[in-house]
């Protein structure tokens, strides 16, 4: 392993996030919360002195290989992390550290999942960093550092392939790293433009900027104890639900659209998976809930769509207690908490390529059963679909699997039943936020236990970084000379 | 597709469950329930009569392929189950067809859900009938028919391949059919000596012979309303325990025993796989139990050893209410319910060969990823795995989650709760019997409405048949010409 290297890229990152943390402070200075203040203040010399002193010296040798490229995500997902929670303590607004860190991994994955029974009692300073933390997590940070800091393309693209969600990472541009910027500034601009959509419904500035980072990293962190449903506007709803669909959009497609090539984004399968999906849920779950809306059809397609877009997108902002909904919709949501969105969005979950790939694939199985002598090629976005690509998808499931029963079998220690347990795990791996039963839509994580806490923190950032950099972490392999 | 065989088959088929029926005729004899033997009479005499026409022409044209295999496998299974229904309807016992029907397929598939709310009204001839279709669906039926008919071994090796659990299918010695027939031999001999031995431990002859039948086809119809709990024996309860796990062990391990190739036995892989996971279940069940039990060890380990082995082999019965064990217990319990027992057994579930196998191919898969250029090949029972092997098992496990997520959406219609809906679709699925909720050790799938049965009836027999033949039954390209 190439230690000096990793020190190196660590350093700059603890640089940058002291930057990102000068964002809070203005936001203190304007609603002048100078108590909170002094708590971003110390987090920002520690990041600094940390960061000078392992950035001070540039390596020598830059290698990075694949287990260099995963080994630094993991790590600095969760030092990023570490330190994220510290303002949190130090202000006094979460005290206990398992929280604020179980917090600040919510907001990084983008998961959205809290730990705060009021929310509305929090600072401005404070509540801006939690979902600013979404917006940075949104598009991952650490492409960021690389693409601004001297280094070679093969380097940024082991940590591109750890940190951009989906089963496969395309280039757009010969240069990884140009890739990375033009993907940042088509993030940067549609933030601004929901930002001014929300304005326009009547949100004020503040909340309007927090939601836009919660719905464009596909967070969910609301700021209102009722989330969305707070504001009470049908304006709002359609705007927040159609840009978390948007944000759970492969970002290459924007590009494309950039560049006026209509029919690459027309012909995307994965796109047409993921609207023919959200059309169905939306569709089933519109007539199934129509009689608690008064048999108002426009009325239960709004909270419909609105639920189904939050969680396929795996953002997790609600405008209902989908809890009280009949057990037929509740299972369509728990369905598609999985599925999650597409590759190269911010969402999380499986990814709808893997489904789509994974559904083909067992098709053309069963297909090749009845024929066994004749061969057939499996193809994905008009592409043959690599061997080792389809492998690679079939690992993922199975380790998705056995973390997945393994953290369930950990919570149930904890006692509260098995629907809490299990979709508590299915939020939290798929980066959603809400669950059902004590962390459902009015229900917080406070109850679970510290130890429970660790496990759904680790959850969260092996589902926002796709499981491998987080357990390469733990595998004795990774740290073996060879 | 070549009906003339297929019809060939189902003839000889209806002519063995006909003389498998004469069997509870003689019980009904012997107990004089002359109001109940017409029922099993005219089953009798419409199996006879549709036999002898279906099966009056021997077909010109043996071909087989693996199309027709699958085929006839699964279209005999519902055949088998609709006409073994019919006893319970005549005799008015089980009057509802929808109901009947999944008694049956629950006792040929040895799943053991039952409907019946309160078993100790039926007659003998009809209990017996029951459990005896767990015996004959225990080794299945079809590999039987093939092997007393004149036919070539080709065509019996691919019916063994859709009827025999497990991703491979050995063949012991160079015919297939003196296979079968060696293993229906053991099978034998093992009930006998089971009966012995429950016998020994003073259960009365009919019960004895029920309980060998729900054990050897690891099937679990109970007899009596709180099963084997009924019984209150240790002896008993430790009989059953172990012969549970010695039917849910591969049948091939008791040939190579016979012929003294005691190193082949203790090499299995999928053995100690398989005892590893009982050891490690019941051991952690135990702990967790111990203060339900008065803190007495040996009464916790009874129960704990019991309801493993009877969930991880698929058999049901149950000597204790596990739906007030600690939802950790619980959680072990559902986990271990997927596993299922060894391939080539009487149980059902995934198989320990494929959970071990998943296993061992997503670790070799993480360790590629630190090392792209290294190849590694994956080795099962000492040989190198095939690709198509695996490829099998990863199609296997995807369509296996396609259909329980799309059999718990449609079961949620019903508005039970989910927890009901989702360990009842995961019992059926896994051939086990009980579940937990509305379906739990003390409760029963009666609530449930006519289309959740048929559902978890298709679950049954998918479970059973490993979802290749009942899945191409509904597949247009099955009867598509090419």
């Amino acid at each position: 392993m190439n230690y000096s290297m990793i020190f190196y890229l660590v350093g700059n990152l603890f640089k940058v996030e002291a930057s990102l943390l000068l964002l809070p402070v203005a936001v203190g200075l304007i609603y002048r919360e100078y108590d909170t203040l002094p708590a971003f203040f110390v987090t920002i010399l520690l990041l600094l002195l940390l960061g000078l002193v392992l950035s001070f010296r540039p390596p020598k040798d830059r290698t990075m290989r694949a287990r260099e490229g995963f080994f630094i995500v993991g790590i600095s997902w969760i030092l990023l992390s570490v330190f994220g929670a510290l303002p949190f303590v130090f202000s006094r607004e979460i005290p206990r550290f398992v929280d604020a860190f179980f917090e600040t991994v919510s907001g990084f994955t983008t998961t959205g999942a809290s730990i705060l029974t009021n929310v509305e009692e929090l600072s401005h300073s404070i509540l801006f960093w939690r979902s600013f933390t979404h917006w940075v997590g949104g598009m991952g940070v650490l492409v960021f550092v690389l693409a601004i800091l001297p280094s070679t393309d093969a380097k940024t693209l082991y940590v591109m392939r750890a940190e951009v969600p989906g089963p496969t990472c395309d280039k757009l541009v010969a240069k990884v790293r140009r890739t990375a910027l033009i993907l940042y500034a088509i993030y940067l601009v549609m933030t601004v433009i929901l930002i001014l959509l929300l304005l326009l419904g009547g949100m004020p500035l503040f909340d309007s900027i927090l939601h836009a980072f919660g719905t464009a990293g596909t967070g969910g962190f609301g700021i209102k104890a009722n989330s969305v449903e707070f504001y009470q506007s049908a304006y709002l709803d359609a705007v927040i639900g159609i840009f978390m669909i948007l944000f759970g959009t492969n970002f290459n497609l924007y590009y494309f659209l950039l560049l006026g090539n209509f029919s690459k984004v027309f012909k995307s399968e994965e796109l047409r998976w993921y609207l023919g999906i959200i059309a169905a849920a939306v569709g089933l779950i519109t007539v199934n809930i129509l009689p608690l809306y008064g048999n108002n059809p426009l009325k239960s397609f709004r909270y419909a769509f609105f639920q189904v877009s939050s969680i396929i997108t795996t953002t997790g902002f609600t405008t209902a207690d989908y809890g009280n909904w009949p057990v037929f919709s509740q299972t369509i949501l728990i369905i598609i908490m999985f599925f999650g969105a597409m590759a190269g969005s911010t969402g999380g979950g499986i990814k709808i390529s893997r489904v789509a790939i994974l559904s083909k694939s067992a098709l053309r199985n069963l297909r090749s059963m009845l024929n066994p002598r004749s061969v057939r090629t499996l193809k994905f976005e008009g592409k043959a679909l690599e061997k080792q690509t389809l492998a690679g998808i079939h690992c993922f499931l199975t380790i998705y699997v056995i973390l997945f029963l393994g953290s369930v079998l950990i919570l149930s220690v904890d006692q509260f039943d098995h629907v809490s347990h299990l979709t508590a795990v299915a939020s939290c791996f798929n980066n959603i936020g809400p669950a059902l039963g004590v962390c459902g839509p009015v229900g917080s994580y406070a109850p679970f236990s510290g130890l429970s806490k660790l496990i759904l923190s680790f959850d969260m950032l092996a589902g926002r970084l796709e499981i491998f950099p987080m357990l390469l972490l733990f595998l004795p392999a990774t740290y073996r000379k060879h």
